[in-house]
């Protein structure tokens, strides 16, 4: 049979399409899916799921004009490639290639750029009150996953649109997994359903009563009712949708195309909020990722050869390192205990739940919640660690701020993928908990420069009375940066000095604490000697290593300065002597708010000048675009070439003679301050 | 009969009452808060209509032991009474006093300190949790209202509660209302169920069968799950409490204290999370504010007089004056719709419903929905502005940031009670705001300095192609800052000089704009002369503004500078001029990552010596207790004479010869620099 998949240009090519057309259409969808996800690594198990489901929705609706929202996104790959979008699909995820996520950029046909969950109904239910307000007819569809469903906003989502008078499709794809099994008293009562209920019944039900629903309008919602009320005895979880305002219809087989296509139809014009509870399996039609969805939600690159399937090895996380600590912690110390919310594999918890399984709770996609329980166990004399994206984080904010530092709690929030995310793009990049977290009072903030300073951040974290926050990026962990017998213990406040040298100064934060010691080598070979500063903390940053790399300001003229502090005047023609020694910050997140902005604001307020400084990070006001995370990094400057670079340009600025005495001056007082 | 109020010290004095004399407590409690609330303003009709049912749950409880959590809190005023606190609550909310919220500070009996709702289910679930790890046999109690129970968190808490195995009773305080009239799908289903149930049937049905239920353990479990069966017939919000994995028993009478007693010593026991389902009147026990629940649920201090109730005027709000703008944007541009998250009263919105009711949303307690509901209006051709307290924002922080910058949507954030709030306390200042949002790129932040340039932000937010937010602070306006003709218009990062004045600078956001004029006519009377700069935006920061306080670093060593601008190099013997300029930011925010950073950090990238700088604000690392607002703004040296004695004791701390040579300077460069 000649290939379909290259014939579809756009959603329209699928209505051309006979059933047995659209069944082979979807084996070709998938053997596209599974050989670019291979290659480029990406969101596979989910996408294979979604197969049948996509295609019925744009065969029944034009998404030029209806609006089509997915949840979380990531399972957005056959609607990519249904529009338009197949022949550049083997650009997935690489620098300026497909995004693994709805763009905007990219088609016309996708409206919102996502990658957080459970937000689609919330919007979709905004678009359709837009549209009857505009007074526009367009139909709106939101894709929600099970375990996006019954997240907070989610469910605030549904009953706003459980109160809309007009459309609003909701399909619910219940796979009866989210990233890892979904977690909860919910989920658990549709467990039971899915075990009790035959939806091959219901399907019987639907394909008997369906002729007789009209298509449009008050008549089709009517006789909907009625196919309802026959459907309801074979039906469970009806029950919290009708509550919620909504009409429920399901739950269907989501690889049966034809019978998705005439249901959807059915529906399409329905002057209500309906929910079509659609059964799916994630992975299917590979037997190897049905078998375990959990691996395969998101694999790095692999090969498939006959039934076995290797996923490419990269070297050792940060996610490792943070999970064994982790377990060291938890074994010295029984009141560490830890809570994912839906990320065990992603955040390391799955090799501590196996150590500890009393001590570990999956909360489902609830990180408010899941911030929340934390409190509550801390209060009762625990010490919980919240495992989590440092941009999943952000949904919890208000409850890190009330339940926890108004509290004065010692919850420990471990934020993995805190910088430049690599694939998945501006969605998921780690750039804002630094601004967000360091204005509020009491949270200490750390960063780990290797493996063994993550177990030392953590030893502080649990020995601490106050919130503290512990970030690392999506990567392998770097060489160790310390030579014999690892790091010195992690304490409060306090930075440590990796490199000397009386030229420059960097100071750099958690990851880029390696990147700025190859950029000193890198300088190195060039006659440039630099000062590398491991800083350790963002909050409370290290007074002393501000001292030491900045100059006060000249005279007594410093009003910044506390009035206690003695400023070293100079009055000797020295004065400007602290703008010719470049003092250059380095860390994975924005420049506004950011490390940076807590060492020009500490610098400001101990009365230093602070001329020299220039503060290096991801960009404040523009989002980088998915692709590698190397590339990433070069694109802000922060690999060792880029550093290198600003520190020589800084030192080309300066006036070569001062540059001179500068140095002197800088390592005299580096040798005075520091023992 | 001799009032039995004064008597009761403890929770265990309860325990001696005779029914007659536990209604007649009752309606002294009541009288009580009546009293101290018409003197200091509060929270009333919800803690007159909680009274009967907070009695009961601690004649049960032992909350010394057992785990108390409120959710919101603003009803735990009879708590607070019957634990200790009777003979100091006429302090309520003022300085030093009774906070109006949990406070752990004052009780053993409080556990948090809450003022956000929904999050204390998910709170209590870790509580629960916490005790069961440590092995401790603690009951554990949380009171959620029926606004709350249906916030995404409460639904993430109930999710994840209904997977204990263990004791945990949520009690539903259902008054079919929050602060305004429940919203949602959820809502409408309880209303439906209130109009057809009789309550009075569920209670003679449990008062039959209450009896054969035994008191611990097992058996407990058992019969209370048959006694559920009984009650089933009468009872419909059960299914989703069943389907969360809850034992639903309700909907009981909260004002028969005798029987609620009886009810929750039955439950008390039992091994499984229930929700029991109460029935309260909101502002029990006085006909005005039964009548009126929305105007009394938190009124400022009033006066009754028989049945006639006055209650005290201040002057025009800023919530007034924020309602009358956006009430003159709507009447100009038909895209313009307003949102809020149940508090339609606190937000001024009420006014905008009734003029343009198709406009207007309140989506309940849901702020998270409701951001993503005003990005899909917005994508579809609407201008959504979102009236929000400041610190109710940071639960939609990630929707902010995904559904709203990330897309580059034009939603307005208008955030009223941003900067200290008076008596709500450390629970509701909006003093994070400009920290969190200034990192998200592209957002525009800013502030009018009174009610007529409210108007003209609010004006050139709906003209932006990008999302802004806009704040202002509980308060009444302060006299206009213009004397003719009102304020020139807003644009797009532009400040206004409101005063000149040669020794010092003042650069005031804001609400703080006043402030700084009436402490530059103080400072006047002693020969100071300030100039007053109205900074009008936070993001994108004037830069003219910042190149006319500040005097470039000296030389061509400022690395900082980008390399394009011209630094004004001075080697006369002047470079230090900046110093002795002062130069002071005021704002109503935390000084880490506010304005003043924002302030401090463009000095830094201009090129610019920022010695001179002052940063005034609430402080970053302690909360501002309950109290007056003038008092509370005071304590953080932002009213008049705290700006006046930050200026002077920066111009005492310069060299006074310099300072002359300097005031001519500065206001040379201002000449040359401004039109």
């Amino acid at each position: 049979m000649k290939p379909i998949l290259p014939t579809i240009e756009s959603p329209a090519d699928l209505r051309k399409l006979a059933t047995a057309d659209l069944e082979h259409l979807a084996g070709e969808i998938r053997e596209r899916i599974i050989e670019v996800v291979g290659r480029n690594g990406g969101h596979l198990a989910s996408n294979l799921g979604i197969v049948e489901l996509t295609m019925a929705l744009h065969t029944v609706f034009d998404f030029r004009h209806d609006r089509l929202l997915w949840d979380v996104g990531h399972q957005a790959y056959v609607h990519k490639i249904l529009t338009g979008r197949n022949a550049r699909f083997d650009t997935l995820r690489k620098p300026g290639g497909i995004s693994g996520f709805p763009n905007v950029d990219e088609s016309e046909y996708d409206l919102f750029n996502v990658g957080h969950a459970g937000t689609a109904i919330a919007t979709a239910t905004g678009l359709a009150r837009g549209a009857s307000l505009r007074k526009e007819d367009r139909g709106v569809v939101a894709i929600v996953g099970d375990a996006s469903i019954f997240n907070g906003v989610a469910f605030e989502g549904l009953n706003q649109a459980g109160t809309l008078r007009r459309q609003l499709l909701v399909v619910l794809n219940d796979n009866s997994m989210g990233i890892a099994p979904t977690q909860g008293g919910m989920a658990e009562s549709l467990a039971k359903f899915r075990i009790s209920s035959t939806y091959e019944e219901t399907k019987r039900r639907v394909k008997k009563y369906l002729p007789q629903v009209p298509l449009v309008g008050k008549a089709a919602f009517d006789a909907l009712d009625q196919l309802k009320e026959r459907l309801k005895a074979s039906v469970s979880p009806h029950q919290i949708f009708e509550q919620l305002g909504f009409l429920y219809v399901g739950p269907m087989d989501g690889h049966d195309v034809a019978h998705l296509i005439e249901l959807i139809t059915a529906l399409k014009d329905v002057n209500h909020p309906v929910l079509l509870h659609v059964h799916t399996e994630k992975g299917r039609g590979a037997d190897w990722a049905t078998a375990d969805p959990e691996t395969f939600h998101s694999p790095k690159p692999f090969k498939v050869e006959g039934r076995r399937v290797e996923i490419q090895c990269g070297g050792r996380s940060w996610t490792a390192a943070f999970a064994d600590a982790l377990i060291g912690c938890a074994k010295e110390d029984d009141r560490v205990c830890a809570l994912t919310a839906a990320m065990p594999d992603g955040t390391g918890l799955n090799k501590f739940r196996k150590a500890f399984p009393d001590r570990y709770l999956d909360a489902g996609i609830a990180e408010s919640a899941t911030v929340d329980i934390a409190a509550g166990l801390c209060k009762a004399g625990m010490r919980p660690v919240v495992a989590i994206y440092s941009t999943f984080l952000q949904r919890a904010f208000d409850q890190v701020f009330q339940e926890v530092v108004l509290q004065g709690l010692p919850v420990i929030f471990c934020m993995d993928r805190a910088g430049l995310v690599g694939g998945d793009g501006a969605v998921h990049h780690g750039f804002l908990d630094i601004a967000y977290l360091r204005s509020l009072p009491n949270m200490v903030l750390m960063a780990p420069g290797d493996a063994e300073e993550l177990r030392s951040a953590l030893d502080l974290a649990v020995s601490l009375k106050v919130p503290s926050a512990i970030r690392y990026p999506r990567d392998t962990v770097p060489d160790p940066l310390f030579d014999n017998g690892g790091p010195p213990r992690f304490v409060l406040g306090r930075s440590i000095v990796l490199r000397n040298g009386g030229d420059a100064t960097i100071l750099a934060y958690g990851s880029m604490c390696r990147n700025a010691l190859d950029a000193a080598a890198l300088l190195a070979t060039q006659g440039v000697e630099s000062r590398v500063v491991n800083a350790r903390f963002a909050k409370p940053i290290d007074q002393e290593m501000i001292r030491a790399a900045f100059s006060p300001v000249a005279g007594e003229s410093s009003m910044a300065a506390s009035s206690a502090m003695t400023v070293q005047a100079d009055r000797d023609g020295e004065i400007d002597r602290g703008c010719v020694h470049p003092i250059i910050t380095v860390e994975e997140h924005s420049t506004a708010g950011g490390f940076g902005s807590a060492v020009l604001e500490t610098a400001h307020q101990l009365g230093m000048s602070t001329g020299s400084l220039r503060i290096l990070g991801m960009p404040a006001d523009r989002f980088i675009a998915h692709g590698s995370r190397a590339g990433q990094l070069a694109e802000c400057g922060l690999d060792a070439a880029g550093i290198a670079a600003v520190v020589l340009d800084s030192l080309r600025r300066a006036d070569p003679v001062t540059v001179e005495r500068q140095t002197a001056n800088a390592d005299a007082l580096a040798c005075a301050r520091r023992p």
